[in-house]
């Protein structure tokens, strides 16, 4: 069985159903690979799962702090996967990795405070900093092509003494970057040194490629993190974006209680659906066959997509280790990301998101973000039209 | 076919999944006539429909602001049912009534701003308005008991310069009371004449007796309306507490976009799951009969409560107009809520909901609660119950 087989793509309901710059807000005949936001069902436990809790027709309200098996699935999970020791009593389920990150952000923010942001990061760490007043400071972690080192030096130089946090996105988006248990060390040791506060977001912690490994900022024991502050999602993984599922968790209890205040849940105004975090268990209790032929999926997909850019002319892409989306450099093209995106979507009706302040930072400009988590088929027919547009560029640009 | 009869009541899945002071939170043999959630199962065209959405394996990000046929839906529903003219680009879909509320205080309140919170109501207008950091004022809304009026005169007292919004619950939690449109054009009138916005909260406007009206504060003409930040939400009338999901809608379009960027749904960060929108859909448009039928159903539980309770000694029923809560005056017993209620639960099993400060405001203190969404059954042997805890009171204390 191939669950990711070119035919297990369901084009009509991805049509009706996939938003967020996807195949429901593309015209008919664009191929999207914008957002993190894969074409391929879920896994069929999942459904499953949900299928058997609707039956009964009860969607009454939920334990305020979630469902006890979430949070036990949720600590088992991590420790199985990623070797951390997470209590399940400081696992709070919640509607979506992205409200993780605003609830930490207004829980330990105020204005006047200043939040370390690298750049290019995802523009979600910036938003979540801005929610709550306070000032988000970009930290240009410039890449090293040769070594694939972010410069992490770069951190220092943007502390003052307004700073109280750092967003820490690993595996890093958009570079595809895991960290080496010693670039987390020397990042903790500045925290520590500073008395900042770390936002760990560890949502694209499960793809990680065979050819690399993910360390978890817990691996500096959890001794050193109740400084941090760490949420994940199950949109990427498993393709909940919809279901809006995700969790904040810390080794801290006294941070922990001040997310739970914050976050609204003891009243019923936050909190995640039952269904959702029905579908969250199975995820990480029922998934594992699935998710092994994900990652050999997407590693065949990243391989063959790497390969293929890399031989277009004036392309460059990166080589992740983690995540399902390549960083695309075309600085050599001269034109900014958003102009070679829409020029994409016009004349070869691609789509794929764009460098630039908006999305990553500025630091991104003359890239680009391309997303894998597609077929075969689809991915081969995307880079086919990537291709054809910087052949019709160069043919009219005399490049 | 009874959707509500004694045997369509699952007790084993109450005592799984409902949460919120019911039968998952409560020792065994004790009957929770607690929050306001019911024991009856949701309509079956609510579950058809998440089923067959469910069915294809795909929960992709859906559109920021809401799926169209939500919107759509809600303006139909709400023209049909209570004639209110609402436009579906002013309907946001969001996760839940109480988010809706925390939402709008967020909004359009600041600190040093003051909101009118009738008391008694429900706590979550208090705790909206403390969660923006303005400073909730209670307006003492006592109740003739021939007449059955609030006295809304109490709202002029509190009214000062700082006064920013009002909080009209309507139908009114946990009077039960619909307002005549003369009393809302008081209410609006002095809203109007002191620049003060309502948060409309009508998420009980759906369950009203046959002997009653319910009149929206649009019944005044959406003219004067700009002023009203509405919330309705699909826990009460449907059951889907567990799913999260309600709106906000206006009829000032510069509001709705305040409302939409604090929401964070144009991020991701807020926002209700695609299958609970589903599920409201259905609800909408595929359930009258159900409901038709449980209007019938409240009704006969209504009459036998009413009735029952007004014959125990000290007791004192109002009989609602809508809702399915009733307000029971206690205050002859001599004892608080709370002391009451924990008599019930320890002497004869029956869990109900104090009044007193934390629930519903001061004013409701030597007062009860009592959730009748439930069998005719369980309603009975609950009822009984309760005779019996007051007998055995009276014995006790030789009233």
């Amino acid at each position: 069985m191939n669950n990711f087989a070119d035919e297990k793509i369901n084009l009509d309901a991805l049509k009706k159903k996939a938003f967020n710059f996807r195949w429901a807000e593309v015209e008919d005949g664009i191929i999207p690979l914008t957002a993190a936001d894969p074409d391929y069902p879920c896994a069929e436990a999942i459904k499953k799962a949900m299928a058997e809790y609707i039956e009964d027709g009860y969607f009454s309200y939920t334990p305020r702090m979630g469902l006890k098996e979430f949070k036990e699935s949720f600590s088992r999970y991590v420790k199985r996967r990623k070797n951390e020791d997470i209590n399940p009593e400081l696992v709070l389920p919640i509607d979506s990795a992205a409200r993780a990150m605003f609830e930490i952000a207004q829980t330990f923010l105020k204005p006047g405070d200043e939040m370390i942001v690298f750049d290019p990061c995802d523009f979600l760490f910036r938003e979540a900093c801005i929610s709550a007043g306070a000032t988000p400071v970009c930290a240009p972690v410039s890449i090293d092509t040769s070594t694939r080192k972010m410069d992490l030096t770069a951190i220092e130089k943007v502390i003052t003494p307004n700073t109280k946090m750092l967003g820490l996105c690993n595996p890093h988006n958009p570079y595809g970057l895991t960290y080496t248990k010693e670039e987390l060390d020397y990042i903790m040791s500045l925290c520590e040194k500073n008395d900042i506060l770390i936002m760990n977001d560890e949502i694209w912690s499960d793809i990680i490629y065979p050819d690399a490994q993910f360390n978890s900022i817990y691996c500096l024991g959890n001794k050193r993190c109740d400084r941090v502050l760490s949420l994940f999602g199950y949109s990427k993984s498993f393709g909940l974006a919809g279901l809006r599922i995700g969790c904040m968790y810390t080794t801290d209890k006294e941070k922990f209680d001040k997310l739970v205040n914050k976050s609204q849940v003891m009243n019923t105004a936050g909190g995640a659906t039952s269904l959702s975090q029905v579908a969250a268990i199975a995820a990480m209790n029922e998934t594992e066959d699935w998710f092994n032929e994900l990652i050999d999926h997407l590693t065949s997909n990243r391989d063959y997509a790497v390969d293929f850019i890399n031989k277009i002319p004036h392309l460059h892409a990166y080589k992740p280790m983690g995540t399902y989306l390549l960083y695309v450099d075309i600085s050599e093209l001269g034109m900014s990301g958003a102009e070679f995106t829409a020029y994409l979507q016009e004349k070869v009706k691609l789509a794929i998101i764009p460098g630039g302040h908006q999305f990553f930072g500025d630091m991104s400009e003359g890239h680009v973000r391309i997303c894998i988590a597609t077929s075969n088929g689809i991915l081969k027919e995307g880079l086919n039209r990537l291709k054809k547009g910087v052949e019709l560029l160069i043919e009219e640009k005399s490049l």
